[in-house]
């Protein structure tokens, strides 16, 4: 098994918004609108943020579309002590128990019971990639990175589909503490418990 | 060789302020003001705080004590995108060359030519267990954690002095990344370009 590189994509703090949520914090007939592409087949930065009150802070968040069945908001640890609240370490989607919130938009205020997390961070692959480069879907991989300050990712989630772009997510205090920039490159070193050479 | 563990120890941004700044900032006949000791004998939290002034934002700083040569500021990669700053990744002291800022307080303002730095991680090792551990002074060593969101950190500078405790101290962008508190362990597995085991 050979190893293979990924480039980085950096996900600053950010939120996804189900309809009804939209319609809470943006008014009965809110529709999102489209900012900018992201790197994601169909994803988008809307021109939309939002407050996240927390207990001893708030912070402002982009809202990214199209909306979600769920609303979830990604934020980042250094994010979470500014708040003075402590959201769970989770997979993307994986929102029963997570960490609930007060958002503020422009038109009202939700409440909601759950859906705040730290994102685990994750590699997308293309399902007509994924044979080739010897994972699959759900895979636990261990990630290098040859920065300034250099390391190892290890534990990092494989998530394969169809329509996803090549790309290992991580958030700022991850880009952060290895110096690591958008579009830098990683590389995919060890497959679960499995050498990779 | 064998591995061997190390406590964690968090540094949240702060500085270090020479005599001539602390006067300039907090009055001629300043004096620091001791609140409460840190883990390397001789070291301590101040009362006073600092104001760094960056181009899109500004951030208040802790000042460590006692009083040095020259006036170090340690801030993260976080912080920097925050002020607008673009701070170099320095070893502790490496001070030559690195960003200079404006600083205030609540007697004057200093503008200085250098001092802003990103502290570069390293262990501090004290000289007598130095050899026990098969390190020396200026070693580089690879460091792991096992925590939730667990990996390596690569080319960690080690310190060694009779005065050091055991510590491995890295900042809130890495300890975030890690999900790291203070005292939690890690364990050195490398040393520069050398098998551990």
């Amino acid at each position: 098994m050979h190893n293979f590189n990924v480039p980085i994509g950096v996900s600053n703090r950010h939120l996804h918004l189900s309809e009804e949520d939209l319609r809470t914090l943006f008014g009965p007939n809110a529709k999102l609108t489209y900012k900018k592409p992201l790197s994601q087949e169909g994803q988008y930065v809307c021109e939309e943020t939002v407050t996240l009150e927390g207990s001893i802070g708030s912070i402002s968040l982009r809202v990214l579309g199209p909306v979600r069945a769920q609303t979830q908001i990604e934020i980042t640890l250094t994010d979470a002590y500014k708040l003075g609240i402590t959201p769970p370490l989770r997979d993307s989607g994986d929102l029963a128990g997570s960490m609930g919130c007060v958002l503020a938009g422009p038109e009202g205020t939700a409440t909601l019971k759950e859906g705040v997390i730290v994102v685990h961070r994750h590699i997308h692959v293309r399902t007509e990639d994924a044979a080739q480069k010897g994972v699959k879907d759900r895979d636990r991989v261990d990630v290098r990175v040859n920065s300034e300050r250099g390391g190892i990712f290890t534990d990092v989630l494989v998530r394969v589909d169809p329509t996803f772009n090549l790309e290992f997510h991580i958030d700022t205090d991850e880009s952060n503490a290895f110096a690591l920039k958008n579009g830098d490159i990683a590389e995919v070193i060890k497959r679960d418990n499995q050498s990779a050479e």
